[in-house]
């Protein structure tokens, strides 16, 4: 038994180590030596330092987003601020900047004329095809409301009356483009445990109220100008306020938590978030109704409905922290390393078809054991050395090693 | 100096290749073979084709979300419009639709009786206890006002007055079947710096006003009408109205961007967000309060309050692009090629093991080196190769290569 | 031809497999056996067992939030409900407690003296140079407005009169401790399809009612009292109401789907979201502005002007599901085992540099080629095995294999 033990642990400490074959080739040995090389400055100029493949990547970042927009605009000659032209009002990081409305005034239930030209009827039929439809400003009751002369008229809605006519446009707000949009964003990184925000505690007040973004003098000045945001994206205000539009505000982390966390600092870029649709016919700009709601004296409720034209802004963070750890750091370079011994092959394929005395090589690289059981155990192992060494005489595409073409006329080695 | 010089560039460009046995079987060549297939196919039609290892992937879609509701109907004998049930009324990618609400009107500042249940007394001491209570609609003042009876009455609060009776109940607003949701999706790969929008720019405004999403006939199409998508998720409009409800609007961004950019388009997919508390007997459905605010004739501030039940629509936009890169391409050849050497493992196995003539494969393959050096230079290659290439006898369970069981009364080979 | 055929395919199934060199030496197998245990412990213990490398992760997580806030307060002698210091009201993942107000009744649009210090006056030039300003509550119109006495005055501005003053300081809503949050979470990772809710379906109606969130006896209570959150994060009501602040409420899913479903529940953890700017002397805290709007008698409108100092809450979701997948499991697989053999690069450095007969283990490893080619073919082979295999003298520092330093004085084993 113990004997047996014995010999378990004397097998299980074997050392085993594969045997190779040394060329001492100059032309062998540079190809190898540049290949590997090639290999190696890959995987380290791009895999590691370009593709930070040793890093283990966290792009779940939680965001915390306060907007305040500061600005006075003038429209429909009425003096607007935030709590008029800003919703919604809670500085979230998504808000409109309204800039001009439809305003109907004075709403109540009631029976009135449709005032959009797809309900124009002669007769009360035109407004009985129209019933049901989700397109007017109330209900159709299928009545034709003609007008004095009795010729072209418009279908009778239930709803609030009067109707909506959004024909009617006025100037927008021209000074939005003056507006300031101060963003305070707090960021974590959860698999880092990394809390950051978007402007250095050592800004002051004075600083934070007079300066205005630039990628360049201001990077890190929290507040932007409704105009430089519309002139980096290349757009005029004219264009965004005519039918509304989108602006997303992008507040990028790439951070490289190898290095100090103070160089974990956000950049900042601006797109108008409706360019998917620039070139679509239908469903262009950005607007919505909404009401206020009054109570009149006798008691019955009123509205004042509002289309308000706006530029939306939307506050889009998004992140990416790399930090060195093991698992990436390990897959990568033992990929790096076996890649490495790629070379083996490449080189392989050189020296066992292409290079002078392949032949040479082929019966040192390849051992060849036939099928065939030999005799005499005494006999056997000389075979070994003399006889089943042998060139290999074919080409062999196994894994690692490609021998290309057909060796003809090839007199056996051990003739 | 020079000397050195060239004998250590001699010596870093010699060319070192593994030595090999080539054993000519057909048996242990065709399980190499096949066992290689295998692994090869597993690579091909798992790893690289089914889950796109060769793509880097991009999770962290960023998007930007504007819906319109259009859509009449009848509430409590009054035709509300978007204006009145949508909640909030800027179009984001969270809203609310409002089908019933119980409103009690005209409350002011001041004291009254409860209306729950809950707070029902006979005596000051059952509202002292209640003191504190979040649950009430106004804080409990510990008084019992008693009905005219004097039997049983209800606490008083302070607060807004009358107090809010939610046992009312109407008729929720049915017409929300037929109303329509169009839904503008853009998005944004940063990764790789795709722009895409939810429909074609190719859609024409007559389309885009008539169409009704359905996956089969009208895929591109963005307006979704809202009992299409109760459908869809088989629920009722009865089961959602009657407690109010969630509903998500999965758009689905699953781009290979190996191929055309066109290519990319979403998938819609709807879920009943609230389904994880189906069963459960506690926080059914959804609804929220809110207040219309009033300045009555004396000055004095009074305001509606609304319990609203809602469908609440939430549009989660996910994404999943991939395209080609090199880094988990070369992660994933490298690991199939070292797999495809896994073969070699599996063989060697029955090779040395289960074959015919496997004790003369080892004495090929293995090669043994006692720990005794021996005497003299010249004669220690000759034992190298006549002596101490001995058959190994013995089970080597070393990486790579297992012989299983142990081999008996074996005569050593070279005596 | 038959025959060309019949040779490739002898060729192809030609098995071929690594020729090894078996040292028996205790130390250094004892060595190789040590370096790959420690290398097979890391990668079971570190990269399966901790980073869970054999899973596929989803961090995609879906996810949707109600929230519901129950508490009675009193600011400025008014009892305040829900439906007035809850902003917005629709129960989302982002809502705001207002805390305490600067209410400016009564503002109609007009002209009126500034409030602001910054835009006291003496002459109408020092309005002058404020015009454009964006900080005042109105248009500077460049007039100064001075007192009776003649001396300091207000610039005038143009906007809704009378100006707000914010010096007005009102008690905050002290009874916010008590509030409590009710927050219903589904969620969904969608890679794995996998729905759940943030409690279990078993809690019935009155424990909701009645429990409050505590991480140790009441970890699945979905109802949160502000006073204990404030106090998780060492937080004193008076240093959030003073100037507003924003606390984020995160819910992290971190599941292991390997096993039941079930085990697949949140841990919540709370932070004070503008931490990151507390050390900053600019722009803390959080309060925002919005108005009422009101018909006076005669037609105009007017507004009610609040700026609200509030605590935002913010319901931040995470998840990170992970579940047995091929890929990940095999790459990993694969990088160990391949990790496994660098043991034996380990041990070769020892066995050629360090060990006793490392000459004679070099001369076994490494077989030489020259690279001119022998005479006849069948001298070749006798010199391949007697002449070409000799010892390599110099350092090979080949991949797999390093032998350090130089070896002096080192008589040709041939000679």
């Amino acid at each position: 038994m113990a004997h047996r033990v014995l010999h378990f642990f004397a097998d299980f400490f074997v050392y085993e180590t594969a045997k190779s074959v040394v060329v001492k080739s100059w032309s062998v040995g540079i190809i190898n030596r540049v290949v590997q090389l090639l290999i190696i400055l890959y995987f380290i100029g791009w895999v590691f330092m370009h593709e930070k493949g040793h890093q283990l990547r966290d792009t779940g970042i939680e965001s915390a987003v306060m907007t305040k927009v500061k600005g006075l605009g003038k429209f429909n000659n009425r003096v607007n601020d935030v709590a008029d032209y800003v919703v919604p009002s809670q500085g979230g990081s998504s808000f409109s900047i309204i800039t001009s409305m439809v305003i109907t005034a004075n709403q109540t239930q009631g029976r009135c004329p449709e005032t959009d030209p797809k309900f124009k009827c002669t007769t009360d039929d035109d407004c009985m095809a129209q019933l049901g439809s989700n397109l007017g400003n109330g209900i159709i009751t299928g009545t034709c409301l003609n007008n004095t002369s009795g010729t072209t008229g418009w279908c009778e809605i239930q709803g609030w009356c009067p109707a909506e006519d959004d024909n009617v446009t006025e100037n927008p707000m021209k000074e939005v483009e003056n507006f300031t949009i101060f963003i305070k964003n707090s960021i974590r990184f959860p698999m880092f445990n990394v809390t950051r925000g978007n402007f250095p505690s050592s800004l002051n007040q004075s600083y934070i109220q007079k300066c205005r973004y630039n990628p360049v003098d201001h990077p890190f000045c929290p507040v932007f100008k409704v105009g430089d945001i519309l002139r980096n994206i290349n757009q005029s205000l004219d264009s965004i306020t005519d039918k509304g539009g989108e602006i997303g505000i992008n507040i990028n982390w790439k951070c490289n938590l190898d290095y100090n966390v103070t160089y974990c600092n956000p950049n900042y870029f601006f797109t108008r978030l409706d360019a998917a649709f620039k070139n679509s016919v239908a469903a262009k700009g950005y607007n919505f109704r909404f009401a206020k709601y009054y109570q009149s004296e006798d008691g019955t409720e009123c509205r004042t409905l509002h289309k308000a034209k706006a530029i939306r802004f939307e506050i889009i963070v998004s992140g990416n922290a790399g930090k060195f750890n093991t698992v990436p750091f390990l897959i990568n370079l033992v990929t790096a390393l076996t890649s490495v011994g790629l070379a083996t092959v490449f080189c392989d394929i050189i020296l066992l078809n292409f290079h002078k005395g392949a032949d040479e090589y082929k019966a040192k690289k390849f051992e060849e054991v036939s099928g065939v059981v030999s005799e005499s155990a005494n006999n056997r192992l000389y075979e070994g050395s003399q006889m089943s060494i042998k060139a290999l005489e074919k080409s062999s595409n196994d894994s690692g090693t490609f021998s290309i073409g057909r060796q003809e006329s090839h007199s056996p080695p051990n003739q």
